[in-house]
């Protein structure tokens, strides 16, 4: 199974938390966006794909993911599908509930972090918003970002198997996805997150043991990871950041 | 099987979308923080449980559910282990990802319907947020909205068995989960809903015909609909429906 994944070319995004999955389980996958137009791909094969009213399950916005028929779209819903495939869930219901529900809270954040920059309308330039932004930024360094961090913490610090993961004694998405979380937020924060790290030593261990896999290290090092960049989620702007 | 649901008693919020699913299959429930401390429920049942520190699997926030041993939580992933037990997803995977894909969509216009009344931040009361609101849900009310149910009415409109529901010929947790965003809208959004709805015949059809359902009829009747308020999700302002 060749798998194709449907995002933005430039940016990191929700797509990141899909590539690291497909990366992490040596997964066979087509980037589609980030191939050459001339091959028939680049994003006009997304757009072909979003504005042909003839596809039945259509998705609001990408990522989307091609598997053989199947067309998925939504970050949790795609990881949802791809976990067990790829061996990055457990084999309870149960716990695949519970990796899933970490998956949405580690979501809801994200839409936090993106909303320090774009409070009014992701349509709007940065600069059309920046008084908005200012405030909404301090109040997610300031409430929200130690609210969620220490709750990631309790739930790693809760793990019954107790050696690190944040469900079972194995690797999931979700470790996957809280090591992208916390890879931005430094980007992003890098003075709050300097100044609160300290106190989330469980997740820091986790970020560096995801860094340190073998498949996600050689990924972090090549070209098909996109370095961090102003247009995506996680952006540094440095007066968010006080 | 009785299934606790822990919510916000005095709002419908995000328990209702759980509600509406456990309301339509006639399942057995208790809505914990709606029952009285006296009986050992109400809200201090819920703030007991999330304050345990021995719960291995907390939740981030409500709503939770709890399945005989099992805690759920995430509005999503709620309804994604309530559906096949309710009967309310298609048999095949690919069908019920699609329902879940639909659900996470809501779920996401949901949180920018909240934030056209709390921009800036939810622990913050909207009138220390009231400028932002009202650019923001100028924003929503222009831009996003008809983005949304446009997607929505495509929906409709492509479900090859063209009959009325969203995915396959039978109604799923999304249909619910619809129904209770075109009813909030009308709620907060009022005017911009009156002037734009002919342009969705499909999502008000959906609507009427969910609450034509027997049981969700009976339900919308009883005291246990919590009238739509503005502590809620869906807000009546009429500045910020212009």
């Amino acid at each position: 199974m060749v798998y194709e994944l449907y995002y933005w070319p430039e940016i990191q995004g929700r797509g990141e938390f899909i590539r690291l999955a497909l990366e992490e389980a040596g997964a066979d996958y087509v980037d589609v966006a980030r191939r050459s137009e001339r091959s028939g791909m680049g994003t006009a094969a997304m757009f072909r794909f979003m504005d042909d009213e003839a596809v039945p399950c259509p998705p609001f916005a990408p990522p989307f993911l091609k598997a053989g028929d199947q067309i998925i779209a939504q970050t949790a819903n795609i990881l949802l599908f791809l976990g067990p495939r790829l061996g990055l869930v457990p084999e309870d219901e149960g716990g695949r509930l519970w990796v899933h529900q970490l998956q949405l809270t580690i979501a809801d954040m994200l839409v936090e972090v993106h909303d320090t920059h774009h409070p009014i309308a992701a349509s709007l330039y940065y600069d059309e918003q920046k008084p908005e932004a200012l405030r909404r930024a301090t109040e997610f360094t300031v409430s929200r970002l130690p609210k969620f961090l220490g709750y990631f913490e309790s739930v790693l610090a809760r793990n019954p198997a107790g050696n690190g993961w944040m469900v079972g004694d194995a690797l999931t998405y979700a470790d996957l996805s809280m090591f992208q979380m916390m890879a931005g937020l430094r980007y992003a924060f890098p003075r709050n997150m300097q100044r609160i790290e300290p106190g989330y030593p469980l997740l820091v261990a986790l970020h560096d043991r995801v860094a340190e896999r073998k498949r996600i290290k050689a990924y972090l090092k090549s070209k098909r990871r996109i370095p961090f960049n102003n247009d995506g989620i996680f952006r540094q702007y440095k007066e968010l950041d006080a």
